[in-house]
C-alpha cells in the first residue's frame, strides 16, 4: 500500500488503558532525522457499517443517541469488530440487533479509516439485500429506533443533519461509487 | 438537536491521560433503568477538512503517511482545532502548511462527527477557492506531498484506495450535496 520508506521507526509500545472496547496506547518513535516523539492513540482493530437495501430500493436508518456528542444521529447500522471476530459475522449481528433485519445477500462495498490520526481502526462497509424484518435486540445503553425510508430521502437525512455521522457519509460515498472490497 | 430525554446521566468525569493533542477520559454514567456504566473516550474538540478548488475545477490532494495504519493515504488537507482556536483560522493554516496554498474565498460546507462512538470531535468542512501557490511548511513528523489533479480523478483517487480516508469521503459527500454550514 506504500512505496515510500517507513518514516517512523517504533521504539516502544505501551498500553496505558485497556477496557472491553479498545486499548489506549502510547508509542515512542524515531524519525529518519533522529527526532524522537510520542504517539498517543486508540487501538481499535476494526468496525463495520451496513447499508441495507430493500427490494423496492428503500433503506433503514437508525436514530442513535450518541453520548459523546450529546445528540441523536441518523446512521447506518454500525459496530466494532474485535481481532478474533469476522467482520461479516459482526455486520450480520449488528444489522439484526440494531436494525431488526436479516439479509440473504451480502456484498462488500469498501474500506475506510474513520479516524486515521488517533485510531488504527479500519471500517469495512457491506451492502445487505434481500431483507427480512425480525426483532431488534438492544443493549440497555443503546437507544436506537429504526426508520425505513426511500433511498433519496435517506441520503438527504444523513447529509443534512446539524452534525452528520462520518461513518455513514463515508460508507455512502463508497457505496455510490460502486462495489469494492470490504 | 434531540427531542428525546437524555438517556445518559453523567456521574463523574476523569481525565486519565492528557497530551498536547487530546485528552483521554473516563466518564461514569447512569441510565434511566439505574444501570451504571463507564465510557472511555478521546476528548478532541474539533478538526477541519479543506476542499481546495482551482479556477479550472481541479483540486489538490495530499499524500500523507499515517503512522497508525502503516500506509500512505490520499487526503484533503486536515488538522485538529483546539478549543481556543477558530476553525476557519486553522483551515487557512492547514491549507498553507500542508498543501502550500492560500485561498481568497472560503465557504463552509458542513459538519460531521468522524468517530462518534469514541471521540467527541466535530469536523468542520470548508471549500477554499481563488487559490495561490505558496511554500509548504511541514513539521518534522509530517511526510506530505501535494498533487494537483482534475476533480473527477481526485474523487476516484480518494474513493479507490486500499483503505480510504474517512474524513475526505465524508467531506466529499457534504461538498457534493451543496453548501451547508461549518
Amino acid at each position: 500500500m506504500t512505496v515510500d520508506p517507513e518514516p517512523f521507526t517504533r521504539l516502544s509500545r505501551e498500553v496505558l488503558v485497556a477496557n472491553q472496547w479498545h486499548r489506549y496506547c502510547r508509542d515512542r518513535y524515531v524519525l529518519a532525522d533522529r527526532t524522537e516523539g510520542e504517539y498517543f492513540y486508540v487501538d481499535m482493530p476494526g468496525s463495520v457499517t451496513v447499508i441495507p437495501r430493500f427490494a423496492d430500493g428503500s433503506t433503514a436508518l437508525c436514530r442513535v443517541h450518541r453520548y459523546l456528542l450529546g445528540a441523536d444521529f441518523w446512521e447506518f447500522p454500525t459496530g466494532g469488530v474485535q481481532p478474533d471476530q469476522d467482520p461479516l459475522d459482526i455486520a450480520k449481528l449488528e444489522l439484526r440487533e440494531e436494525a431488526g433485519l436479516t439479509a440473504a445477500q451480502w456484498r462488500p462495498v469498501g474500506r475506510f479509516a474513520p479516524y486515521k490520526g488517533v485510531a488504527n481502526e479500519v471500517c469495512r462497509v457491506f451492502a445487505a439485500e434481500d431483507l427480512q424484518q425480525v426483532e431488534q435486540d438492544l443493549e440497555p445503553s443503546e437507544a436506537i429506533t429504526v426508520h425505513r425510508m426511500g433511498w433519496a430521502e435517506a441520503k438527504q437525512t444523513l447529509i443534512h443533519q446539524p452534525v452528520a455521522d462520518g461513518h455513514s457519509l463515508a460508507a455512502l460515498q463508497l457505496y455510490d461509487a460502486g462495489a469494492g472490497q470490504a
